[in-house]
């Protein structure tokens, strides 16, 4: 019986982990949630899978659920109840599924008492890649990515050995832009960026995946898990996103992982590791899916991808400072303050701007974070 | 240091598997080779690789081979001769790639002596999956698939776990008949057949890859190797050859094995297994390979398929006649006896006349292969 933390229980990824432990009961429990603002959500989780711990983001709504909840369950709040649930001595797995940087901490706590990590959180990688992977190795912590491409790299590299890696393919649909207009797409506005072909996900993510910075998001972030240096990690533009990432070996074979595009099949698999669990969706329809395709990504089209190759290639803070700055534009992209291509622009500026420092702690990435989202407000048009 | 025996020194797999014993000096040596009539490749490979111990085809060539030859090695013949080059001593690995019926019982022999096995003898399956399996499990003896669709069934199932698998898809590239027109397709001539699109192989793979049978005899090896039920194999036509096969799993998850199209990839793997080697190939360029597509085998153009399906399902000794009668036809096939849609009638009528016996001992599978030479030979035209 594995036991679960999940950081994040309320959003996408959380609430579809928890729709797996409930039908496989007989493999795992939940120890312990940690949410947001959803106190509703949050309620119905603490009746169903009666936690022994709960978080939520601050004292008022933490009251506001006491309020609701008969069950007997601690309700905590705010980054020391986020860790207190990351580090609950009964948890065996710890789901790490918030969005953005306050995931890095709880994270990095739950891996420093000896917890299993299934990995959704994008930012505890991209911030924290280094500090977070060498308390990993030290404590002999397994960390399972949820992200379908990563986890599609990870299926592909198991059992087989690493040092025969020659690359890694991410493969990236190439979001709802990828044949957009050239003219109109320094303009392109939120309502078109917002529909991504494939995948249903958060507003922040489809954007990212509109400028194709997930994907040199994605990039850092398997860099750090797998140990791959940049330069051999390539990017495929796959528009049916069938092919989930590949990796090639020295002797030219490439080994690949496909499916339709259900997040359940990655969480599943980072949750049952080493098992797999018959989650009796449709089957793959090769017949159905019509012609598999690639294609380079366009640099003009999407600088992000090249920003990103660039903060990770100069590394320590410079990383945490791409993902703040470029949180601090998607947002006022969507809010309608600056136009599409002011994203990249927004970010480059703000990297161009840092002084890069070593880092050595969780303090230095979270300093880096904090100062480039400051630097990236400061150079929205508004201030 | 590995050890090798080659059966079918210098057949097309022979050939290539020394190439990459010479590239990797440090890795590999030659113990013996085993061959047919061919003397020049052979006192060649005598001198390059300097063998304790050779074999060919008959008394006859063995004479004509020792006066050619200075070198001090040991020239054997007929099928003892190839069981001694199979069961050698020092040989830690066989490499059985003769073609036909003859490779069956040297490649038993090397089972019984416990030698690793690199398989591309597809009879030794066909006709006697049940014995060879039985004998390997026993022994605990590894049989390493040669062939490009069962090293990458192979390559897509390591690391994961067989109780997982719900489904192999073994793909084929439909042969040079996929999109020939259907009503010239019954009299179409063996010079259309031999042009198979994709690979370069032998005349007798090449019709079969026309009729599908090859798909055929692959499903009825996958069945052996990887002890799968047939309704669990399907076959996707392939038309790119790019992706060699894929198996899903129950999650949903599909991992497949991608490449060019060079058997110097799965023989490199088969020989270094579990390490690869580092070939030097080009790398697959999917920027170049264009649209990948995958369609359903028509059962009316390429009845060859249902037949094999059959007669493993009926098993014991119809595998072995389906693969015997199909030698036959195929042979007066090129020799213009019978034209090409007589190639599964042929087949089929062998099989219909076929009375199953049980299989214990490889002497049943050859009296089974015997037999339907024989009826397979009446039933042509001229007899």
């Amino acid at each position: 019986m594995k036991k679960l933390s999940i950081l994040g229980s309320t959003g996408s990824i959380g609430v579809q982990t928890l729709e797996i432990v409930d039908r496989f009961r007989d493999r795992f429990e939940v120890a312990a949630l940690g949410a947001g603002r959803n106190v509703a959500l949050m309620k119905e989780q603490i009746v169903r899978f009666r936690p022994r711990v709960v978080s939520v983001l601050s004292e008022e709504i933490a009251e506001t659920l006491s309020r609701q909840v008969s069950e007997p369950v601690e309700i905590l709040h705010g980054i020391e109840g986020l860790i207190r649930v990351a580090t609950l001595d009964e948890a065996t797995l710890v789901v790490s599924a918030v969005v953005g940087a306050i995931g890095l901490v709880p994270t990095l706590s739950a891996i420093k008492t000896g917890k299993t990590i299934a990995l959704a959180n994008k930012e505890s990688l991209v911030m924290g890649g280094k500090i977070v992977m060498e308390e990993a190795q030290k404590r002999g912590v397994a960390i399972l990515p949820i992200d379908s491409e990563h986890s599609a790299i990870f299926q592909s590299l198991v059992g087989h050995q690493k040092k025969d890696l020659s690359r890694i393919i991410l493969t990236a649909s190439g979001g709802p832009f990828l044949n957009y207009p050239a003219n109109r797409l320094r303009d392109a506005p939120p309502e078109e960026a917002l529909k991504h072909p494939r995948w249903d996900m958060g507003k922040k993510v489809t954007i990212d995946s509109a400028t194709l910075m997930n994907k040199g998001l994605e990039i850092i972030e398997a860099h750090w898990l797998f140990d791959v240096p940049i330069d051999k990690i390539d990017v495929h533009v796959h528009p049916q996103s069938v092919v989930h990432s590949m990796v090639e070996y020295i002797d030219g074979a490439v080994v690949a992982q496909l499916g339709i595009a259900d997040m359940r099949i990655p969480i599943s698999y980072a949750l049952a590791y080493p098992d797999r669990l018959n989650l009796a969706l449709p089957a793959l329809d090769f017949f159905e899916t019509g012609q598999l395709t690639f294609v380079p990504p366009d640099p003009d089209r999407f600088p992000c991808l090249e920003l990103a190759k660039r903060a990770i290639s100069i590394g320590e803070t410079m990383p945490a400072v791409l993902n703040a700055a470029n949180e601090v534009a998607v947002d006022a992209y969507l809010r309608r303050k600056i136009r599409f291509a002011a994203i990249p622009e927004l970010v480059e500026m703000a990297m161009t701007a840092h002084q890069v420092h070593p880092v050595m702690t969780a303090e230095d990435v979270l300093k880096a974070d904090q100062w480039a989202r400051e630097e990236a407000r400061a150079l929205l048009p508004d201030s």
